[in-house]
């Protein structure tokens, strides 16, 4: 048992910074010491020694009395160039950055194995639930058959209001904003693009293929209205923005983030509030199911911490199904039952649908319920209304 | 990445035992060999060949082209015999048996750093749960305050049934033996021993505290009634069997596995049938909450199978906590409100009560509600009839 004694440069000094800084001086048992803060803006105020501050990043990243770089900040781009640059100098890396992460996972791969450290990223996925972590070294033989989560805490409650407290999707969204669950660009949530991305991720740790995120079939929830709620409470229904994965017996994967009715009696119909949930299903254990908050400052905070904590250890991901080059593929060419709302029958190309199994109108509301081929949804050929909104149901 | 050959030592061949023969055969990836299969009774027909079979355990512990050693028996002396012999030889280990386990645990930890061998035993605790790794790799630091959970599938089935169906307690203990839940002593399920057993384990992960088992708070379930049942559905409240253990910010720690009126909006309360559930506490993170089969052949072979998959990389506890030689201690001084019914006053000693809070009599029906020094439950100085129910107030 090693027990390293770690020097931390942080990059970032956000809400998850300041929490991480605040712990890290609270725990001496961690053994860990914070070096340097490296930040953008030196002219505010910070809760911390100024003398821990310096906006030249680059004097932390080639700083040889620091051994982890801990990066927890905002923009993707510049996170590349700091992980990749760290990993280079040999330095272990923590990162929460989901879509850095997603888009360069084979190259972090290398550079990790190149160099001999590690990166560690829990907090980019599942908020403070060890998903990566069980996916690497409890679910690694390969019994694992299936994924599904709710792993964008923002959306989850953006959607909670919409349908319990009946507020408009901007009043739910400035919420979640203040609450300080939203990304800072709120797109990238009610896209879907940031469970994309994390799934993205998952695939990788899960079922050892890496693919441009692009594949993955998604609709985010942006267009859900009224109607769509009102639809969803006479069935007893939830809508919840799901990530779904799925193998079958000959290693032909599917991968959706899409808006789904959940029925009462299914696992994630309480998963309510800014909570994340996470069922694993494999051939011998059936269902398995992880829930806890998704987004946060702390949730966040508790994830890097395990990260750092680990680092002491040397821990780091195997990437053993990926490693394995298994044949593993993803395909998407099943069809989706979904339900459809939209505005006006000609912006909807009703040949795309396998089949219609019902449609409705009435002067104020349009929808319909059909089979769609799961990779036409990327496509969108099959409307010309980009204000559509499209749930899927669950288990069809 | 070490990708070690495994060459395994099967003892036992019961339901999980055949379930990883089985499965092993069908995953060549997992590149484990079953060499040997030591069994009690070589007369009875077996659903493998009859030449992997010998009844001479002895020359599978000292086979030197055997280098893993998975335990699958019952009995827990023998299987304490098992394991360190293996251990001592050399060869890695694999265990399911809790109570062998939580007997002798500082043994254990000594024999594995001794002989530089793991023993690991996911399947000891929480089914399939992979709650043993989770405590050891991801709430490693000391951050984690309480640990609540349903941890006996065999009582919760039980439970569920007289509550749901109207079973009587025999009735419903039989079937839960036809299903394969139970121990093949049923009393080691219903006495709470099986949960006492595996908390002993959870606190040694959880909190770094190796402890007599006896010294934990308990109460089974057998002596729950009818009248019972009725006050639980009266208040809305499920009885469920909680294991439950927390530490305070002076290191001082409580445990205890009592039968527990669990209410409807709490996390427990949907964890039915046989399964497991499992709410870890932690300062930064809040509640996390895992579920999954508990009981059963499948959940088990499972675990057991993570445990064999991680051997190839030469995975073992490394037992932080423990090691750390924290100064957390087993205290339960804390008083605990509980409800307990009883046949006659002269049984119960009212002075042993810090409070009570109600009383109730008809002619068929007597209880008492109140406030117990929780150290007391053990020693059952309180009362003269081991006919009582004990039922515990959750979060009080």
């Amino acid at each position: 048992m090693t027990n390293k004694k770690l020097k931390i440069g942080l990059i970032g000094f956000g809400v998850v910074g300041e929490g991480i800084y605040q712990v890290l001086k609270n725990t001496p048992s961690l053994d860990a010491e914070i070096v340097k803060i490296g930040i953008k803006n030196s002219s505010k105020e910070r809760n911390a020694p100024s003398e821990l501050f310096t906006n030249d990043v680059q004097s932390i990243i080639n700083n040889p009395n620091i051994n982890v770089i801990v990066e927890l900040i905002d923009d993707d781009i510049a996170a590349y160039q700091i992980v990749k640059q760290s990993l280079l100098n040999k330095k272990a890396v923590v990162s929460a950055n989901k879509k850095m992460i997603a888009a360069h996972q084979k190259e972090l791969i290398e550079l990790q194995k190149e160099n001999n450290v590690p990166l560690l990223y829990e907090a980019a996925v599942g908020g403070s639930l060890p998903i990566i972590r069980n996916l690497e070294e409890y679910y690694d033989n390969d019994l694992l058959q299936s994924f599904e989560g709710i792993i964008n805490g923002s959306t989850n409650y953006i959607l909670g209001k919409l349908q319990e407290n009946n507020l408009s999707f901007s009043e739910a969204l400035s919420l979640a904003q203040k609450l300080g669950f939203a990304e800072s660009n709120p797109h990238i949530d009610v896209s879907g693009e940031d469970a994309v991305n994390k799934l993205g991720i998952i695939l990788n740790h899960a079922f050892g293929i890496v693919i441009d995120t692009q594949q993955i079939v998604r609709h985010g929830i942006t267009n859900i209205k009224k109607e769509d709620i009102a639809f969803a409470k006479e069935k007893n229904y939830k809508i919840k923005l799901i990530a779904n994965a799925k193998i079958d017996e000959n290693q032909r994967i599917t991968a959706s983030v899409l808006p789904t009715f959940i029925q009462s009696n299914e696992i994630f119909f309480n998963i309510d509030q800014e909570n994340n949930g996470i069922a694993l299903g494999s051939s011998f254990s059936d269902k398995q199911f992880f829930s806890g908050k998704g987004a946060g400052r702390y949730p966040t905070a508790s994830a890097v911490l395990s990260d750092i904590s680990a680092l002491r250890y040397d821990y780091k991901y195997e990437y053993r199904k990926y490693n394995a080059k298994l044949e593993n593929k993803l395909v998407n060419d099943c069809d989706v039952k979904v339900y459809v709302n939209f505005n006006n029958w000609q912006t909807i190309d009703k040949n795309c649908f396998t089949t219609i199994e019902e449609t409705f109108e009435s002067k104020t509301n349009k929808y319909l319920i059909g089979w769609l081929p799961s990779e036409s949804i990327n496509k969108e050929s099959w409307i010309q209304d980009t204000s559509v909104s499209l749930i899927h149901f669950q288990n069809n």
